[in-house]
């Protein structure tokens, strides 16, 4: 390994191979806390050339690569072990140029997300991708995870809005995919293959993103409904009635509300029972489509024939800030809770009711007390659906249960049609569940192409298969 | 080979092997007469288990496989030769489900593409994939050629359109990955392999597609203005006031509305000189939104800054219709002047007025006279590019130079950023350009793709590849 660490010294530089514990600390703690990460330096490449240097000569010596971005992911995608190096793509962070007229960016895969949005909006332009993680986490990291986020209603994940790629293949070669063209039918769409990859078929160094105009102004609003079905019917009727207007169509149960509340010390904008269910909404367009005229007519009309039991609509952005902070801190709000067994789940919106009406008995067949927290991107159908500890009876801590948690969820996930990653991906935490959500010729398929273009195994090791 | 149609008649019956060539003959007959196809048999399984069982015995066998849908494809992709066979996809005809809650619709492959759009429209809900064939076109040949057509420039290609594949592979296991889900993280997107693959890698027997609620009205305009600049200026202005209210953006050169003009016998919306341009735009949304007088307004102020010449507004079927019908003319127009070297090319929207700035001057380097028909999905990027003979001189045929007329046009067009092919696929037609347009690596890589998937090399023997 010394030879290999010389060696990478040659390729990036004295300052840029991180072998010191202290330094390689940040790249070694995952955002959740959840694994026990280790390699045996932290390398740093400048550009794609370096990158591919790196990789040809891990390839001669058997080394493995696990590719690192901003280190937000949930799923241990990026996690490493001893002997292995992990590759961080940080220095490849320039955005290479922005064309208005052919509404595209181009950027290194090392670009902070927040940077490719602030870049882009300099030019009255929107990068429509947008998740929590944004101000840390790397374009690259994005791709290779399909990331979701917020405006998937409208826009698409980011498969949606990538038109180009540039990957350094496992055997050093670099794979030039940076069209930016909205149709292109020549030869095979090879750059899908590595968009949700996790790296395990190559690293990301550059992309060409799709933009769109930025919307003239924004409308917020935060809905009580007495049913979920109710939130159901009304992402259908708000879909008919504003169409691409809508760019967020998120839900929280009343129990999320509430413990947000809790957590935030602060009042929802509407009053939430634990039986209560809460929608945050959003709309975005011109200035002349879309009117607060036009918006509380709307929803006027909707609480008229009772679907809608309130609602608030917020428009200047302070208040819309102060809207979308709670939907923000779901995630965080519920550790009040104690154990919190986490899953991100997708599902057809036609299956969502019955998923939520039946999981509450399949889990009590083994755990007697428990809380459900259940919130987020409803109008994509993906919820991010949590079993936690009962905050009334904490001695009966459910950690020992998690694993049979797990399944069951799962299981009553794919029997209808879902699936158990809707938008966090596979990384180490659901390599074990992946075989029952794709079946059979699915996973050997999958292994046969990581086999194909990775016949060491060395990118990114043991992730997703 | 006989051996292998008495085994082909024991799964698929004996109507439905057709080996006499007379009830071949509608098979072997491609769009545009440019290819000579020929067939041992065209076989007609019933089902997905049948299209199974008939790659198993091909494989078997050595035998080639070429998928055919309704015929209507332009680059030769579903001709096949002497000792291989034609495999017909028409009787995997079912509309599976419609859910419109979950807003998709599940179908066999060989559904017609209005068969399927009309199964949408009983809901009040939209398949947005449009195109000149929609009559005779099957969905699973929009998917192998990854189709795009009229309305890319507000829902995307059929890409866009995919939630879920059915599909056989080349040794007879059926992947399925017919799920409806908008966001999916689990594992690789295998099923984009296959979109636009033009069947080299497995054959697609079913599909899930979004829906999107239907429009409650349209409006279609037809424009002139003074330069392509202007044409493409109008596009951001379009794009930015009307957002996703906009449909379709498409582009008419001066010449090609003259021809079409003359082919119809009928006058164009407004009077058009051989240096003018003309757009057809369409929009679509709810009575709210989309009111004649937004519309109205807006073109108004483009006029009093120059941008517009001049405009005509339809909101009545007929006389939208009416001016569909001029763009729908355009491909058959053209004949009117003899000999027509088509091309069907994408570029970066920054890039197109260069390529029609410079084309002619590179043509004129070997071709003394001739005429050129611009037309097409410019709002995407894709043009329709015809070099046709000089209708003034029809002595002059440029046929003898239609190798070199491809070359000059492609080589243009790559150093542009552009496609070769936007939407029409490669086929038999650009094979041997594929390699310029995707460079060394992207080639390559498709090639160890297609080995590993059918190493025999019996999908779709010869094309693309």
């Amino acid at each position: 390994m010394t030879e290999v660490l010389s060696a990478l010294v040659e390729i990036v530089g004295q300052d840029h191979v991180l072998s010191e514990d202290d330094l390689m600390a940040p790249y070694l703690t995952d955002w959740r806390r959840q694994f026990d990460s280790r390699a045996t330096a932290v390398v740093r490449p400048a550009d794609t050339q370096e990158v591919s240097a790196v990789v040809v000569l891990c390839m001669r010596h058997g080394v493995g690569i696990v590719p690192i971005g901003g280190n937000t992911g949930l799923v241990g995608g990026a996690v490493a072990k001893d002997g292995q190096i992990l590759l961080s793509l940080e220095r490849l962070s320039s955005i290479r140029s922005v064309d208005p007229l052919g509404a595209t960016i181009t950027v290194d895969s090392g670009c902070i997300l927040r940077d490719v949005q602030d870049a882009a909006a300099r030019y009255d332009m929107l990068v429509p991708l947008s998740l929590s993680a944004e101000g840390r986490c790397q374009i690259g990291g994005n791709i290779s995870t399909g990331a979701g986020g917020l405006n998937v209603v409208r826009y698409g994940t980011v498969r949606d809005q990538v038109l180009g790629l540039e990957v350094v293949l496992p055997d050093g070669r670099v794979l030039d995919a940076m069209r930016s063209l909205r149709k292109d039918t020549a030869g095979y769409d090879l750059k899908q293959l590595f968009i949700g990859a996790e790296g395990t078929l190559g690293i990301v160094t550059g992309a060409v993103l799709r933009l769109f105009p930025a919307p003239e102004r924004q409308v917020t609003l935060w809905i009580a409904t007495a049913t979920l079905d109710a939130v159901l019917e009304l992402f259908q009727q708000v879909r008919k009635a504003f169409g691409n207007l809508l760019t967020a169509f998120e839900y929280l149960s009343g129990s999320t509300v509430q413990v947000i509340s809790e957590y935030l010390g602060q009042s929802p904008p509407l009053a939430a029972s634990a039986e209560s269910h809460s929608v945050l909404i959003e709309l975005a367009g011109s200035v002349s489509e879309l009117t607060d005229e036009s918006v509380l007519d709307r929803f006027a009309a909707w609480q008229d024939d009772g679907l809608v039991d309130a609602s608030v609509m917020a428009t200047d952005e302070r208040k819309r800030d102060a809207i979308w902070r709670l939907r923000h801190s779901a995630s965080d709000a519920q550790k009040l809770a104690g154990t919190c067994i986490k899953h991100d789940i997708g599902l057809p919106t036609s299956s969502i009711s019955e998923f939520v009406r039946r999981i509450p008995a399949e889990l009590r067949k083994e755990v007697s007390e428990f809380q459900l927290f259940v919130f987020g991107h409803i109008g994509d159908g993906n919820l991010h659906f949590t079993v936690a500890q009962d905050r009334h009876s904490k001695s009966h801590d459910i950690e020992p249960k998690r694993h049979w948690i797990n399944e069951t969820v799962h299981s009553l996930v794919v029997r209808l049609g879902g699936t158990i990653s809707a938008e966090h991906g596979i990384g180490l935490l659901k390599r074990d569940a992946l075989g029952r959500q794709i079946g059979d010729v699915g996973l050997s398929l999958m292994r046969e192409v990581k086999r194909q273009f990775d016949p060491d195994g060395l990118m990114n090791p043991g992730k997703m298969l």
